[in-house]
This record gives structure tokens, C-alpha cells and sequence, in this order.
């Protein structure tokens, strides 16, 4: 009876195909690897607006701008 | 001066009476059980889209869908 | 399906008896509240050492040292 | 490469610069005391609704209105 | 730069290669699904004693005993 | 009432004045930026043992071991 929880930027919006996608590969992976039920594994996906999100010190667009721009 | 989270699907709608019953449901059985102050008991609901919610390997929706028409 | 997580201080330590409690109060809190299966409730409760725990700008003991002796 | 995750209350829109300046602060804090790679360091903020805010075993709003109004 | 938190119960010890192996699955996984950088993609495991891991209302000792002798 | 989770790796222990240099900082920098209460922020720190801890698709030892020996 694993928890999950994965956090990932909201950004263009991830499908719900790519979400029951995520759920059911991190299921067979605690299945296959632990020997985990995935009766009860539970898997919760949080979307973070990318302005609640920082990197480096920084919000994530200014992070990548940063980088993208060949800043340190 | 304990720090509950409740994770729940957000699916119609709790409504604000039902989330202050559940803050002082948690608060009241902390400080019966464990004798916690409730002035510093903090409780945050988080509510999560379904589509966002694993169980069985599958969003939750699809999981009812496949528990309803009886399959494994 | 909630998941509920509760975080609270290791201090002389919280009893099995006594964690059971909290997972039946709060399983039970939800089932009569909103109505959610007891059968697929997660509960998991973290205990964090004193000195990991901090409230008022203090460790959670610094801070009660300070309460105790009436400083504000 | 620390995690760090900050929730608070949703009220009146905290802003994209007070977030940024979150970020930076918790960032610079890692690395001054515990000498942590801003590189890697995450920052996840979650605001959230009143609501589902919890403390003194009432919603937020629900509390600071018994405060103020000089109630226990 | 997704976070992932895998919470599993500590029963006899979760081997490192196992752990290992959870860590590549997911972040091969988000790479795979989401097309996310492995570099910066963060997964933190968490392990639980049973005694702090309840379903059912019950800590999960008691619920797989309730399960394995037939009550409902 | 900000809640705040720092997750750090367990090397070495972080003193007892380190993580209350981190308490005091994040609550410090909330009241500063966002005009909250110190007296109703909590700050936990939790510590992982470094095989949980997962960057790069590897436990955090092993992506050091390829970052200093210079592998991609």
C-alpha cells in the first residue's frame, strides 16, 4: 500500500493520458520491484504553477531563461 | 502543535461545513488522544483533481468504471 | 480513498495503542463526514524529532523554555 | 540538492515578486548554513484556499474572527 | 524538475538496490511520459513503521491480520 | 500560520544550531516578506538517509561518484 506523490510544473497542461500513463508505470514499478498490491497503491500528481516553483534561486522561467541565455 | 494533511479527490464539491467539521474532528482527536493544543494544531485540506488520483494502477474514475462493471 | 498525513513531535514516545486511536478517529472522521471506504483510507503518521520541529522562529523546546518563563 | 515546500493561505494573491523573493531567501538560507548547492536546490510554494485551512480547530477565517472578536 | 515521494512501510528492509531501482524506474518514467530532465528530477523515499501506517482504521499489522483471517 | 518542509540528506548530522539557524531564518524571511506570524509558523525538517535520495536517476552517493569522476 505505497503513497506517491509526484509534483511537476504546470505547463501546457499535462494530459490526462500522459497522468494515467505516470499512475500506472509508477504502479508496476513498486509492483514488480517491492511486490507492492497495486490494489492499494495510491498515486496523488500535483501541478505547481511554474511562478510557486524555484531552481537555483529563482522562479523556474527565470531559471531557464538564465540558462538558456548562457548565464552561470 | 501538530500538522495534518488530508488528501482528498475533488469530486462535486465538500463543502466549507463538511471542511470545518473534518478541521475539528482532527483537532479535537489529537487533543483527546494526545493531549495536543489546539491553538497550534494546524490541518490543511488539499483537494486533487481525479484525473490526478491513482488507484490500481489506473485514474480513479477508470478504477470505479472497472470495480462497477465487476472486473478484477 | 483520502490520505491523510499527520506530523507530530517524538517525545517520550506516542504509544502503538495510541497511534492506533489516531488512525481509527481519523478513518472514522471521514467515513462519517464524507463518506469515504474506510478500506482504502491511508493514514501515516510521522514522528519528528524536537530538534527538527520549529514554531515562533525557535526549536520546538526553545520555544517552550520561552513560553514557560513568561518572556513574550 | 534540498526539497523545500512552503504552504500558505491563498488570501488576496501573494505575488509573482514576494515569490521570487521566497525563493531566493529559503535558497540563500541553504546555503549559507548548510553550504547546499543552489543548483539543485527546489522550492515548491502551495497556497491555499481559507478554507481548507485549519487551526484552533476552526477555518482560518473562522479563527481570526474569534481572535478578534476577543473570544478564548 | 519533478519531485517524486515514495512512502512505503519498513517490513524487513528495503534493500539500497531496490531502492536504486525505484529511483531509475520513476525518473526514467517522468523522462519517458513527460519528456523531464533526469538531472534535476529529485525522488525522496520514504520509509514508515507499520505502526505509523494505518488502512482500513486499522494499523496495517491488524489490517492484514483482519484480512488474512477471512473478517470483513 | 505558514507551514514550511525542509527535506534534507542525512551526512554527517546537521547540528542541533544549524537547523535551528534554519528555523529561524525561513520564519524570519516569511515575516519579512509575506507579514506572517512568527508564533504561528511551523518549520519541520526532515533528514534522509542518502539511499533514499534520488537525483539523476541515481542514489545521490552514486551521482556524486559520476559527477566527480566526470561522466556525462
Amino acid at each position: 500500500m505505497p503513497y506517491v506523490n509526484i509534483k511537476i510544473t504546470r505547463e501546457g497542461g499535462t494530459t490526462a493520458e500522459q497522468k494515467a500513463e505516470l499512475i500506472d508505470g509508477v504502479t508496476t514499478l513498486l509492483a514488480r520491484v517491492l511486490n507492492k498490491n497495486p490494489a492499494t497503491t495510491v498515486v496523488v500528481i500535483d501541478e505547481v504553477d511554474p511562478d510557486n516553483w524555484g531552481i537555483g534561486g529563482l522562479p523556474v522561467k527565470a531559471f531557464r531563461h538564465r540558462q538558456n541565455s548562457g548565464e552561470k
